[in-house]
């Protein structure tokens, strides 16, 4: 048995490696990946001479859905701690999806937004249409239609006229990566609307989980970012949308420097720049805290 | 036949009415309809008291060959007047189509990069897609592809992504309406360019014959802006992207205000700041300039 266990470790371990390297700018797959992988470790070496497979595998099932309960618990929080910056009768501009299906089921940068409106609060969210992938058009507006949340879907290019029209009161957007000096990875286009807030003075908000901070890296351009296949911006649905022989680019994600963001939103609470200071001192999700031994 | 001829100037001026009501942003249209309009009327007038329906209808064709041969001579003026303002090895932004397929054949923002081309210039153009309606993939691209112009297709979303990361060295669009400040309606998206290059302090052309020009309005804020059909925004290809009970909005013009605009480039010069003073003093396109009678 303990020839078996190694062996599973062995494939667990190749496991979290593809898994990982689906995702080199976000940071919350391989923090889950890293605490199943030391659960597993840690069971096995616990249960010598003779782990038991079944035992261990109901084990780690355990630890995943211990994960998923505690997910759904931050992303609650956030709300809580969030809604309060939505402003009265507010309308809230996100961008791709950082909701329900992005997570455990209730979301981080819609969690504010649920929470406001579960209060019965009003509120109306402007949906980024999020190219070339659409999840704000096919995942974010269809949660905030399912909850029963007012919403306007638009192209990605009239965030700014809205902006300029004084029809967006404040930006919550999720995030894929937080390093330690407050810097920001999240899905392409979230920049720009960054850029876009300051220049309109309007909130720019980023709701995470504290799995999602980084402190191993102290400034965004030390972010790996994602290039995808150009074809992602080539085709829509099976369907080529530009000529033969066009060339494009799919940077996957992008940066937004901590001096254009207004608050970082956590299961913990809010925090105000300077964000070094308030991220050093903020409790980190430990990894890992292993639930529970069978 | 003076009857057939004040039908058919009644005909002309119902067919001028619809077609400046599919375009209730740009002028450049309801300026050339009204050229062949007051054209027709002073050739009826000219030819008094009989004149012939088969000669009126000729003269027309003619005054819109006359008006296509200008609009090209304008366009390489502009590619004249706006090819020495992109450095040597450029990296050029552009939005929506401004080339040949959108005036007579060389187009407005992409006639200095032809220009430049010509002369044995290197330069490499990074097209914004322009969603909804995918102008930059469809056209933009295909254009500068037959041109043999490198170019790079980007969802538009990315633009500000590669300001950040330094690889744009200017952006050139083409404009539906400049009025007399200064300020310029074009594609939904411009003014978001034009945020974005001020906060990287990129250059920001606009390139636009003197038809563009609208003296009749001091300020952007009276441009109106036409709202088109939400479901272009909700379907691609006769294609659904977005659940359905979801709701869209579809702005299709932005205004960017002057202060944002680097210099305007017609057929006549490059126009720098204050915008409202070079306007004035910039020649005007007279209409109509009835270019000859039979």
């Amino acid at each position: 048995m303990v020839g078996d266990s190694a062996l599973l470790l062995d494939e667990l371990a190749q496991a979290k490696a593809t898994l990982d390297a689906q995702r080199p700018t976000a940071v919350n797959l391989s923090w889950a990946t890293e605490r199943m992988l030391k659960a597993a470790r840690a069971w096995v070496a616990a249960h010598q001479p003779a782990p038991a497979m079944a035992a261990l595998q109901a084990f780690l099932l355990d630890e995943a859905h211990a994960i998923l309960a505690e997910d759904l618990a931050m992303c609650h929080a956030i709300g809580q701690h969030g809604a309060p910056l939505i402003p009265e009768r507010g309308h809230i501009l996100t961008h791709c999806n950082a909701g329900g299906l992005a997570t455990a089921g209730y979301g981080t940068a819609l969690a504010p937004m649920r929470t406001a409106h579960s209060a019965g609060r009003t509120l109306h969210v402007y949906v980024d249409e999020t190219r070339p992938f659409l999840q704000g058009a096919r995942l974010t507006a269809w949660e905030l239609r399912e909850a029963g949340i007012p919403q306007t879907l638009i192209a990605d290019n009239m965030a700014g006229f809205l902006m300029q029209r004084g029809e967006i009161d404040c930006i919550i957007v999720g995030a894929d990566r937080i390093v330690a000096n407050g810097d920001v990875a999240n899905k392409i286009g979230t920049y720009t609307l960054a850029v876009l807030a300051q220049a309109h003075g309007i909130p720019f908000y980023v709701a995470a989980p504290s799995s999602t901070v980084d402190l191993a890296l102290e400034r965004g351009d030390q972010i790996p970012i994602e290039q995808r296949n150009p074809d992602e911006v080539l085709y829509l649905n099976g369907q080529r949308i530009a000529p033969e022989g066009v060339m494009a680019a799919h940077p996957a994600f992008d940066v937004t420097p901590h001096r254009l963001i207004t608050a970082i939103i956590t299961e913990h609470g809010v925090l105000y720049p300077p964000f070094a200071e308030a991220l050093r001192e903020h409790p980190q999700r430990a990894t890992p805290p292993i639930s529970k031994t069978p």
